[in-house]
């Protein structure tokens, strides 16, 4: 129903290249190899490409060469500096990219730096989007992904139909920095409703409501988020969530206290206030440093919890 | 259905006293009287009295003579020590109580007080329940509170059928405290839901977002809260909201300030941290002596989105 | 100089009651007996007061047998319902005291527990004062407390005559309730600006400073405090402070975090905000539950140094 | 009795160039004057250089004509940006320096940028060091500022020959960027004190307490600090201080929140929690936006003292 004027989206089934094959990076490729497009791939660690190897993808040695092999290329990367790295390092996208190529970065970083990289990808002919996600591992290899989109709005089409091989939703939110923007302040929100649920449980198992009664009070009243009625962080309430299993999967304490130094560094630079952001940060920081890195984020509930003296 | 086997139940029809005709005790004490309760009632300031009195309640002077003359009563006060005076004072309900006396404390204050009300009445061979409501003034009108109960399970059924006069929802939390302490919680988790979402939205649009589409981002994603789908404080983003109406109406913030000092004397008294909680306590403080005392509580997104200079 | 009027303060070395043999609270006795008071003792521990009946001390059994045999009677307990207790309960020192007994109280509790108490005691015929003390069971041994005295100003003379055996310092505040407000300023200030000096010495050595350089540079500029100048809370910076001993002895975190409570409590009641203080409050209770309830308050540099994946 | 072996600070009196002639730069450069020092400045706005050129400098058009006529050079400038184009930018310094110049920045910036600086001036031959400054305006016109340096040891002795012509105290800690480090950390722990001696000194007050006497028992306690002692913000406490003067002069609001965001994006980058720190960075940016930019930072007292309903 679409007529695709790009010739780049008409010429679909041309080959794809991905940049970064991480727990995130290497389902996602294989979605697009599942869709039928060839992948041309690569990674800093070789052993990650292996397995992608196997089942089709043409690996490369640096992101230049991806480049040069074809005019759509993914990246998913942990963090700024890998960023700036992968497009404008000496073995870089943008060493050798083809006019006309879209380059859609999947990373959470600073939006600042997507308007760089964008900027930097123009010079060169190219035309880069910020296309963070929303979704773990899990989403990533059911393809069930939201994906935040900032952009040229007349490109936006070509990424989706890359996008929604990998993704449930696709939203275009805007110029580039945008789709960082909209990942930052979610997940601000969501570290804050995290930490306010776990306060709040606590405070009222100790005032001595059952926990599964206060959840439901919660949920059908004003206190209702998120993180009170799907991803629950006190032990018993609900199945099938981190706090149900010792806090183990999940989105990581230390990724959440990643992104929301993000989000304290962009309100900083645009003198935003935030205070229960900043103070979510901080504890997200001190929680990192108290043995639960790597626990699921909702483990804020048992950081709080542990009564004195025990 | 249901065999109620109280006898206080079961006279249905019998006087039911009120005390406190307030802005929220008003209505509901009009909703009895629309039931065919008759109505015994007190309050203060005489003049609060004289519309009720109208539409057929008996206006008494004292919360004693109310207790004389009513064997259920429902009380709706400002604040504990109010609470304590309409209870234990010298023309106090407890001076003059009946045994058997079923009386139902509507107010929101410290779960502690309800308990020594409790143990006060029962030495009188009185019961007495603690029931705060959500829901305004509006929703007092139109019999569509929630109530959040607590006291000796036996009693409940008496009390719901009062109750299920002047609200929508009845909910039995546990013992004499828990229903207070389920609208602490819950007012606890909506303030930090509200000032997160209000910096949320406003960070957004500082980085380029559109508001509307933001709050759908975030209503799609782990973001999601009560504030920022049902009660979203950026303007233009809903109808009907506080935050279309320049912040008039709604739950004024010295309201919320009250409850959070609530939430914050709970917790320091049962030694259970509550960084974000304690910090929204700090900001609508601040916000009520920065003129914001009688705006909605979402204007917290006003107050902190004012751009330096202005 | 002084002409003393009262006939208490004139009749010198008649006996001192002492209710609250603790920590604190023996030392001090011992200073009275020293300076030649006879002394009229208990202690809800009995064994707690063998060491001081051994160095002649009178032991009854209690508070309301001191107030029999004593009209000058000072009190050291740790907590509001203590001080409730001893003063009010049915063996309490108001069930038996005399007309003229001059009462003095050196508990931390909260102001308004000093001017209820104040209130019972002048119903009685008796005179209330609070006068919590600063500086722990080392000052108190050797007689250099600092008294932080509130109440009627003509019976601070008689006070103060005992008061000076056993501190340094003895500061007439203002009406009876200012002694608390007094020490609960200062502890919480105290607070601050200790966790604030963790904060900083932390921060500066991640940034390549050296500990003791940033301490000097700190304490010769406006970043100077107690906490930086004598009593660092950065090892390696100061000899003879807990944190040159691993944390031990000094001021428990448990202890700062019950000061804290009172300042919450009274900020709230008040309708002050406190943003600071009420974070250092968070802040301490979460670290009591950490494991450092009995460390040295300034752990907090401890507790927030330690690294990530350590 | 120092047999300075280097060339530079051998060749006393030879021309000092100078970059940005704001509040702060105009009256340290007249003191290099007064030094006998020839002065080779310049500055973005023409006018800022008038005075300076009536009483003996020599103005030229950019930072590079200064590098090509002056083998010492300082720089002055507001924040990171203007740093990185007087040094970097297509007329700046670096393009035209000479071999072996000294490089002195007494901005306060991110120390990650003072690194990036140094190493950019190494390449060409030069030396970099970060000099930030504590004291204001007043300070800089008495030659009473103190210098925090960072840098490379060998070349102390001839950056500190130039500062003390301008400063009372030059502190010599450490590498490059540990200047910008201990100017950062001691304002954190500055604004931490203040905000806390301001609610501090609130709460007292509505606890019956003097504030004179309040501020003189803090002064002899573990609560004392530069804010309590040296620079009140209660007015009528002491004289000579912005709270005796309505908050007029002194260090504004805007700069001590642009210190403390330096503050809040070295902690993020460095992983380091700084609760209190990054709560004093929140309140002083909603300051900014109530009213308070230009007023001196301690006039957080009464941003947090003005009473409900007034």
């Amino acid at each position: 129903m679409c007529l695709c004027l790009s010739t780049r989206s008409m010429a679909s089934k041309t080959p794809v290249g991905f940049v970064g094959l991480g727990n995130m990076g290497s389902p996602m490729a294989k979605n697009l190899l599942k869709n039928g497009y060839p992948v041309i791939a690569t990674d800093v660690f070789p052993e990650s490409c292996k397995e992608l190897q196997d089942i089709g993808a043409q690996v490369v040695d640096t992101p230049g060469e991806v480049a040069e092999k074809a005019d759509r290329i993914l990246t998913m990367l942990p963090s700024s500096p890998n960023v700036i790295e992968v497009y404008t390092g000496p073995n870089g996208i943008l060493k050798k990219v083809k006019k006309g190529t879209l380059l859609i970065d999947s990373s959470t970083i600073d939006p600042a730096v997507s308007r760089e990289m964008a900027a930097a990808a123009e010079k060169m002919g190219a035309v880069f989007m910020d296309a963070p996600v929303s979704g773990g591992v899990g989403a990533a290899s059911l393809a069930k992904l939201t994906f935040m989109v900032g952009g040229v709005e007349e490109e936006y089409n070509a990424a989706q139909e890359l996008l929604t091989c990998m993704g449930a939703n696709v939203v275009y939110c805007g110029p580039v920095g945008t789709g960082q923007a909209a990942k930052i302040c979610n997940n601000m929100l969501l570290a804050i409703g995290m930490i306010g649920t776990a306060e709040t449980m606590n405070l009222g198992i100790r005032l001595g409501l059952d926990p599964k009664l206060l959840a439901k009070i919660l949920n059908m009243s004003s206190g209702r988020c998120w993180s009170s009625d799907t991803y629950n962080p006190a032990p018993g309430v609900m199945e099938g969530v981190p706090s149900a299993n010792n806090y183990q999967g999940g989105f990581g304490t230390t990724l959440m206290a990643k992104d929301l130094g993000l989000a304290q560094n962009t309100a900083t630079n645009t003198k935003t206030p935030i205070p229960l952001g900043s103070l979510a940060h901080q504890i997200f920081r001190v929680m990192c440093s108290r043995g639960y890195a790597n626990k699921d984020f909702s483990s804020v509930f048992q950081f709080l919890r542990e009564e004195e003296g025990q």
